[in-house]
């Protein structure tokens, strides 16, 4: 970590700006470590700064005050988050915690809304990227409409798995998925999530390693997903 | 109906654009009627075209192949639909229907894109769009994780019930909604949708007239509705 430095060279939303531009912003933003577990934005709060991750895994999070959790997604090394504060000067829509030990680049509203007004391809980017969060929200809501708890949990592994294929029909995630996480991204709990995931072991659909999740017979878990989905 | 004009000049988006730039758009655009319950777009459709709402209202609409309708929204006059896939040339993320008999000026993607760069104010209203359509989103996977079905009806009545009143502590939601559309928007159905009205009217938040619902006693719905949500 001593390595790292303190530039957004390396952030998506910023590749092909002149070096120039990157060093002018690097000196505009604030630089913070934050550690695992600690809170960054919290919802509701009237901040309207954008955080680009230079190191390290942030999640979204909105909590009820019931004080159940459920995750809208991580994000991690060279993404930003907090743009839409900044875009319409409402409060945070989610809050945000560090996942792991992380570098954050805190830009100011009026800075990040300059680089998008003098850079088309910046603010290009940033519709994209605003659009795949409509997708992926839009794809939540259909899955929380249609498919039971244990389904969800079933299309969660299958998310993962598929990203990380280690061969045609087998993926291996790493490190283990923890039941309370995936119980937040499906909007379930703990509980249900030991229980398909027993169910999943007993099919033969995933495998406990000790530096890992093997998940197998991938082809045959889309398929029972999808036949559910009915999509 | 027939005086309405072939000219975006009640779009929201291009408000203080020059009549020239509006005219040069209104060219440009295909335009066409289409009547109530008409098909616009059709999701995993290749078309890339934005659509501009002149007069009318349609609905954004996914449909399951088990054959479930989850409404997303309603659109009326001078806004726009179909943003998403011009922006990342993907397939439709959902279907869109004319509820009502609806004029459209349809705009190339090309076009689209060419007039977010050249007009900043107008990509600055897509953004902040777009940023409201994922707000919704989050406030609909809350509700989805957090509440059940009835208290998700008293939620929709209380939405409708606020853009629609009448008094202090009193609305009228005009034409009478439908249960099949209440439960197409808050992924329910029909039959749980008419229970839950009937036990709103016997606790008297509700009263059926013959043009459309009276809904009294907002500020008691809103905290039974507030108490559930936990927010």
């Amino acid at each position: 970590m001593v390595n790292v430095q303190n530039t957004l060279a390396n952030i998506n939303l910023l590749e092909g700006l002149s070096e120039d531009i990157v060093e002018a912003l690097n000196k505009q933003c604030r630089w913070k470590w934050f550690d695992a577990q600690e809170q960054i934005i919290d919802r509701q709060a009237e901040s309207t700064d954008v955080f680009f991750i230079v190191q390290g895994r942030v999640r979204i999070i909105i909590y009820t005050v019931g004080g159940k959790e459920i995750t809208l997604d991580d994000f991690t090394e060279g993404k930003q988050f907090g743009e839409m504060a900044a875009i319409d000067s409402l409060p945070r829509s989610a809050s945000v915690m560090a996942v792991e030990r992380s570098l954050l680049a805190a830009m100011p509203q009026s800075r990040f809304m300059e680089l998008l007004t003098g850079h088309p391809v910046v603010a290009a980017r940033v519709l994209k990227n605003m659009a795949h969060i409509i997708r992926i929200s839009n794809e939540r809501i259909m899955d929380l409409s249609t498919l039971g708890a244990a389904n969800r949990v079933h299309a969660e592994i299958l998310r993962q798995a598929r990203e990380n294929m280690v061969d045609d029909d087998e993926a291996f995630i790493s490190p283990m998925p923890i039941h309370g996480d995936i119980g937040s991204r499906v909007s379930s709990t703990r509980e249900t999530v030991a229980r398909v995931m027993n169910d999943l072991a007993r099919k033969g659909f995933v495998e406990r390693k000790k530096n890992g999740l093997k998940v197998t017979n991938i082809a045959a878990l889309s398929q029972m997903v999808e036949d559910v989905r009915g999509d």
